[in-house]
């Protein structure tokens, strides 16, 4: 075994902080690593945070960590948001708050860039989740923001995903009916103390309504004030309970096998992408076709068939 | 030619609508279509529009459509936002504005799906553009929402791309110094008759006094206040003012062949993935080799070479 494998394996922080940068930068030892570490996974509970701008996912993931802390429970964060205060886009109150965990040896923060030109959710966050996994953290926080793919993406990855609303910001609710409402596992309505909270839980209570109505476990609606550490015991009681309810029903296998499938995906699409408009032996040859349809010599979709016609069996 | 196809650049809506949902069915169909629009299409001039929620994206996009009609334009919508007024997720307010639009026989409206399993941009957006440009639309407008990567894709199909801001929302600020700020071809501050506006364009400025300090062009900060139909004017002066910048420097044709190579790149991601992940001939190795992965017994990096030497020459 690797060297690298065997420091992470033991939960080392500069070898987790180099494999993962190892990873990111798709050094050809990280393959050789992650296949060390692979049985050794399998052990965290994955939590997603979801929610728009604002809605203060980070700080509840400061105070949930500060509360595992106590439980003696190691955390790893990843943050795949480029405005969230754990990639450095803090006021400065936040950044203050954020300071306690970064210094804490139990807890181990990575924000990732979303991802780059060829598709896909951040690709190496399945690589850090593993990371972490294996080096023996208990807790992995996935941290997403705004509408779109990667908040859909990440109950993919995640055993239980926390989708966070705030009362008073209408576009809340507007992007629950929109499409996401079916990733939640629980509702966290955070600033509970804001004008409106009531209004706001019986609006996603009506929703839990409409969705769960024919399934065994109805989604809980939980309300925190993160600033001031409120709701923060329930809420980590519901996170607890639905593992429980994961284990049981045996949906937590279920959900692994989600992740490993698009993780699959993830490292197939980017090997072969890679492969077509990186490696010498075709870039001249899409470069040449990409000419040719600018000049309506070809069309895209015939294009696309001859490079497809060069690489497969 | 298919009698579709010769349709379609007649501009009959009916064909139009047929040709779309055969291409979001990815039916083998739309692929010839496709092949026979293709050298008819590069005459449109496509707007991307970007900005948060309640920024007021949708209204902008009616009220310059408005305009653009009025000069005799025709124009194509692209709405790939599940929150848009667009793809029905409106206020009543907005509907009734939106209802002169969805009246008119010049304007063609189509809301798209955030992207599927296997990653990528709504595929079928590139399809769209070319549908839309190909049956001689003047304008194409594409609307994003979010921060993510659907807001950076976006320049790859856009010649012109707006970001919208809106005063008091410091949301904003933070999304454009988190990286967006780049992509941005004009400026809008919407909703100018709100508090703090002088703040949010001195803002805005001294990002771009930055980020264009060594460029020729200065991104233009244009106020609106769409809902009063104000600054509009300006906007579409602006818009031209920035089409004939792109001629006259030839960026119109760099851009075009980013369009190309970028489609190029979705049709084949989704040809191999459908490959691999749907069609039997591998699906049943790939279940295997996934559960492998489940249960340790290999890793998701050797699985993937598994697969993927399966297929290659």
């Amino acid at each position: 075994m690797n060297e690298i494998s065997s420091k992470v394996l033991k939960g080392d922080s500069r070898s987790i902080a180099r494999l993962i940068t190892l990873s990111e930068n798709n050094d050809p030892k990280a393959k050789m690593i992650m296949k060390d570490i692979h049985p050794y996974t399998g052990n965290a509970h994955v939590i997603g945070i979801t929610g728009v701008m604002g809605s203060g996912k980070s700080t509840l993931i400061s105070e949930l960590s500060r509360a595992y802390r106590e439980q003696g429970k190691t955390i790893g964060i990843i943050a795949i948001d480029p405005t969230s205060p754990f990639s450095g886009g803090a006021l400065l109150g936040d950044r203050i708050r954020m300071m306690e965990l970064t210094m804490d040896k139990g807890v181990f923060i990575r924000s990732l860039g979303t991802r780059g030109m060829l598709g896909g959710l951040a690709s190496s966050v399945y690589d850090v989740v593993e990371i972490f996994d294996a080096s023996g953290k208990d807790i992995i926080f996935v941290e997403t923001v705004g509408v779109g793919q990667a908040e859909v993406d990440i109950i993919k990855i995640a055993d239980t995903t926390l989708v966070i609303i705030v009362p008073g910001l209408g576009d809340s609710i507007q992007t629950l009916k929109a499409g996401i409402m079916e990733i939640a596992d629980i509702y966290v309505v955070n600033k509970a103390d804001r004008d409106g909270v009531e209004q706001t839980v019986a609006e996603v209570q009506s929703l839990v309504d409409i969705v769960c109505s024919d399934k065994e476990r109805k989604t809980p609606i939980i309300q925190t004030i993160s600033k001031e550490s409120k709701g923060i015991t329930e809420l980590i009681n519901e996170i607890e309970k639905h593992k429980n309810f994961l284990i049981e029903t045996k949906e937590l296998q279920k959900n692994r096998r989600v992740r490993y499938e698009s993780e699959l995906v993830e490292i197939i699409r980017k090997r072969l992408m890679n492969l077509i408009f990186d490696e010498s032996k075709f870039k001249d040859k899409v470069e040449l076709l990409i000419n040719k349809i600018s000049q309506k010599e070809i069309d895209p979709y015939s294009a696309a068939d001859e490079i497809i016609g060069k690489i497969l069996k």
